[in-house]
């Protein structure tokens, strides 16, 4: 079967022994070889082999959707479907396989359906094989069940077992799950110019999906994540897996530009949908993640949430959210135009959070002494901000939704209607992993109930996304990849955020929380020598390069107020778009995006680049004919490097049109954004 | 030291290595000879060694409690107690042991407090020891993490290595966890006449315990329930473990009479416990348990509750909680002056919910459509009647949580005062059992948050209960043993109510469900041919030798209208006392108690006996001097038999004074039961 153009074709055959397989070709080139399809089951016969096809069709599909919010104001989902009905005579059972074939990729999912030999049965492993061409260039992370915070490693594939050891850095949360084992999204470069990205879609009642890397013929094959009795699914049909992607191009920026993965997911569940709304924010935050204050109150150790009166202890006077702080914050976001402001630290408990694996760790509801909750909410809305929750779990799911109902109810309350959610540390009760099943529903549930309080989710440590938001657009943000945060915990690599948006990003957008001015983190900790690695004019074209709906300007306003020419970019720059280009594009090395402000004349441009300065040349042609803009350049100042000299940039405008050409130099770990302005609307 | 009448003495000494020991006498007989005390932590040095006593401290306790409920009107608490404050130099700990010495027994627990180096810690084992002075006869279950309901074998300790096989049953849910282990409360009895209970009081956060045998020795170890990561304990201090109990005297008589559990317990957290009542009650139950009618309301296998719309789907035919069935049971109730009517299977999922580790089995609020929630309720309640809610979870404990809060509103919109909850099957997310300290803290919650909705709970298939019910006098039931529904699972043995009053309920009441009078199952189902191992008399004497506040008449309304004058002793039996005599006792033989109602003059008597006949002789001194009663004593007739005869039942009545003495013939799987009512007050 092919794809609506033709150049993807998709071959599906039986080996003798009733093996299901499939094959991909893009223009006439092997994407994905013969690869096998099953799964084999606990304590059942394996649903591997012994199929035959008792019937297949094709059908075509075809619509053009309206996203909630997106880079693009609308999306076409076009794709061929092939469905394959296979029976195992031999144990009576029935098996669907989908595929649905589009012009940038393939989608494929097992369906089982309602039938008395297959009711209940618990997954030993999913084998889908993804049977590689070569032994392609590969920016990877070690396969984790709990972790996605790791540096990219950039490598052929077959060197991922001699580099898989100095890929984890030493910190007990990351624990590599075999030698050769990879998460999803993996980005794949192949000798011959193809990309290709592995991952999945609609990730909904089941295990996350990571990938097993035979190096010898390389071969991929899912691995899922195991709960705590070490099963890898405990399903009921009818159900359905979710779908298995690969998106394909011989140009890296149609992999960008893929809306493969949130097509393969359900269109809306939540019906008014006008709530939902992008989110420019600051926060109390980059504060307590630098050691400049703290999330606690006091210095007391070991503490038990009911027995500790706060009232009677002596605050350590570092505490980060206190009202005058939160009050100086939320100035400083009404003054400049931000929706909201995050504030961490706010409620009772964080003396004694982490890494106890603690059941009663957090109630949610209440402030700190210095935290006046009704006070600092009716401040915000009386000058246009609102304050973002911080629900952080700590892992302790079961006890996140015990106080689930009251916490949300407690948001409403106070005008809250967005929550950052937090699950550092192990999964509590222990045994559990982050990204199984049972936590995977924890997730679900989580963003169901806020949809049902109208409230809009932030994950962070969640599982990663599979462009769920399609399905529910309250769940604005993810973290699931190595923030800005490890700015502040020895340093981010400088072409981080040139291979995150062929990562991690196909899944749905980051909370990346760019715009780190401040590039010395010993500015606000002297104890802290961790410094940013970028410069200060490539925190600005993260806002463009790193797409989400919820962004951040993440750096103290002290450190904005001191540049407010640069800052001046990330008021302006807009956070929902009708239209996104990708100019340029190589993973590792760079990336330039334009994007349309949502319902505007005007466009922003942002461009990302490795440790290697390099120069950058664009077209402005996605500007509309005949007019005049404005172009604001915010770029790198020529002796700038993210090392050496971060915080030389230089601000210039210049008259463009559709017709004009770009050169721009970006510094080793730079980059440079550009607002671009009509004319006439000046 | 001693125990206030001194006849209990309790020895503890450091071993020269520092390890902590205890011993206990009882009127000069060695009752736990020099047993070890201590704890293995996970990650970390053991607390079984290396101790020194850095302080010490004896004190005296003495005072008079009323319960809720309860055998007695009030019950005194008086003990010495010795407080050992433990030093561990080595690793710069200390561990706090109590040691209460009552005239009855002792208890220990081990206090945890606030220390620099013992914060978190996780218990590998917890290595309790009861050094028997023999071998002595034991009524014991085999030692599972996730169900007590097996049948007692009566053996030597010695034997139980060898009984253990035929011990279990061929059911899926029994799993002894060792050749050897044992449960708790585990009875004894030395070959010289002493009676010996080994149990645990106020299980609270922590892991149920139950006995490991040294059949070489005779010395029995703590062996605390594993969670899924196979952690038997995961603590922050301050805490402390529950009491070990040990309950000792040479009159069976005493261990039935002792409060000893009860008193190791906190005084009630519910501080206006108005609406906490005792419950006499019928229920459509046993025409389900029999297989007469059905829990579901259709036939439908392998549903999704979602997805089942049951208004188009073809009913059974068989359902039991049917408007028209339920209104009878309700009449009947009102008619013979009931409290209550327990329907099961009113809400939608029986169709499937069991065995198939179903996440999301019940959702606790939505009737089946031939129920009519509103209409019986008020039906009820315009007769004076409440029906009791049952919220079967399957093991799914998750799934109970998040609707908890929505099902507790739901029943006290429609006002429920009291929830039956079961846990059938294994607990889910799989790995955990139903005596895990997770699993616990689950029923904890429950138990607290039915509270707060003043709602009781009558707990099946939970952890056994350790006098739990003095803190949380909500809990007015738990089953936690082999009940009556398994006389129509393959019978209970003859001697079952001879032993459970020396085991089980030595934690607290057992919802035992008596009142069978249709011994042979086949006249409901003719597929069952089960018959219930008693006669009907001590069917009725079970309403006093099995106490509880809530007691059920469990069989069909159309039965006891066959037998209203044996049913007349159920109408009249009264649910809560003012005192309580054992008349006569020998565990695994016969029990006789009389116990006065509570605020009533009248009195009344129940006997059970093993499978062999015999007379019971009492006197009733226990009436007050110089009154008149009359005395309707229910008897097996001569010919009685639990299995040839076992409805041959004679009623007589005589004027009886204090000075009675009364002979009485028991049936093999007999007993007699006898409501003694003031002359004046006819």
């Amino acid at each position: 079967m092919k794809s609506p153009n033709q150049q993807m074709v998709l071959t599906f055959a039986l080996q003798s022994d009733g093996v299901p397989t499939y094959a991909l070709t893009y223009k006439g080139r092997p994407v994905i070889k013969t690869s096998k399809l099953g799964l084999e089951l606990k304590n059942a016969p394996a649903l591997t082999s012994g199929f035959t096809v008792a019937d297949s069709k094709q059908t075509t599909f075809d619509e053009t959707w309206q996203p909630v919010w997106g880079e693009t104001k609308s999306i076409r989902n076009h794709y061929n479907e092939l469905t394959v009905n296979l029976q195992q005579a031999a144990t009576s059972r029935t098996v669907i396989l989908h595929f649905r074939v589009f012009d940038d990729g393939l989608g494929f999912r097992y369906e089982f359906p309602l039938q008395p030999k297959l009711d209940y049965f618990v997954v030993k492993e999913e084998k889908s094989q993804f049977a590689l061409a070569g032994d392609h260039k590969a920016f990877w992370l070690p396969g984790d069940y709990d972790t996605q915070e790791y540096s990219t490693v950039t490598s052929n594939l077959s060197e991922i077992r001699s580099k898989m050891k100095a890929a984890t850095t030493p910190n007990a949360s990351q624990t590599p799950f075999s030698p050769t084992g990879v998460q999803t999204p993996l980005m794949l470069k192949s000798k011959d110019g193809l990309y290709i990205n592995i991952h999945e879609a609609a990730l909904v009642d089941y295990s996350c999906m990571h990938l097993e890397l035979d190096d010898k013929n390389m071969v991929l094959e899912s691995h899922l994540t195991p709960d705590a009795a070490g099963n890898k699914g405990e399903l009921q049909t009818p159900c359905v897996s979710p779908w298995r992607t690969i998106i394909v191009s011989d140009k890296a920026a149609d992999i960008l530009q893929s809306k493969l993965v949130l097509n393969l997911n359900e269109p809306s569940k939540i019906k008014d949908t006008s709530w939902i709304k992008p989110v420019k924010y600051v926060g109390v935050w980059w504060e307590m993640i630098t050691g400049k204050s703290t999330w606690s109150y006091t210095n007391q150790e070991n503490i038990k949430l009911d027995a500790l009166d706060y009232s009677k202890v002596k605050p350590n006077g570092t505490h980060g959210a206190t009202n005058a702080n939160v009050k100086r914050y939320i100035d400083f976001a009404a003054q400049h135009g931000f929706d909201a402001v995050l504030v961490e630290g706010w409620n009772t408990g964080w003396e004694d959070w982490f890494g106890k694996h603690k059941d009663y760790v957090f109630d949610f509801v209440t402030p700190y002494p210095d935290f006046d909750v009704q006070e600092l909410n009716r401040y915000a809305q009386s000058k246009g901000v609102r304050i973002i929750m911080h629900h952080e779990t700590s892992g302790s799911v079961r006890n996140y939704e015990r106080h689930l109902d009251t916490a949300f109810q407690f948001m409403n309350k106070y005008g809250y209607t967005a929550v950052k959610t937090g699950y550092v540390g192990d999964i509590v009760p222990l045994g559990h992993h982050h990204y199984d099943q049972w936590v995977n529903n924890h997730y679900q549930y989580v963003l169901e109930k806020a949809a049902e309080h109208k409230i809009m989710v932030n994950g962070h440590e969640a599982v990663r996304p599979t462009g769920l938001a399609r399905t529910y657009p309250n769940l604005i943000g993810n973290e699931a990849a190595r923030g800005t945060e490890y700015e502040s915990f020895g340093g981010n690599n400088a072409d981080h955020t040139t291979i995150l948006p062929f990562t991690r990003l196909i899944g749905g957008p980051m909370d990346y929380t760019p715009g780190i001015f401040q590039t010395k983190v010993s500015a606000y900790n002297p104890q802290n020598n961790s410094f940013v690695h970028t410069t200060l004019a490539r925190q600005l074209a993260l806002y463009v390069t790193m797409y989400s709906p919820l962004q951040m300007a993440a750096d103290l306003p002290e450190t904005y107020e001191k540049h407010l020419d640069a800052f001046q970019f990330i008021k302006d720059v807009a956070v929902d778009w009708d239209a996104t280009e990708v100019l340029e594009a190589e993973p590792g090395d760079y990336i330039t995006y334009a994007r349309k402000a949502k319902g505007k004349s005007s466009w922003f441009v942002g461009s990302t680049n490795d440790e290697n300065g390099r120069t950058s040349k664009i077209n402005l042609s996605f500007l509309e004919p005949g007019k005049k803009y404005v172009a604001t350049i915010y770029a790198d100042a020529k002796d700038a490097h993210y090392e050496k000299n971060p915080q030389a940039y230089a601000i210039r405008k210049q008259s463009v049109t559709s017709k004009t050409k770009l050169t721009q130099y970006c510094a080793p770990g730079g980059g440079y954004a550009i607002s671009i302005v009509e004319a006439a609307a000046k």
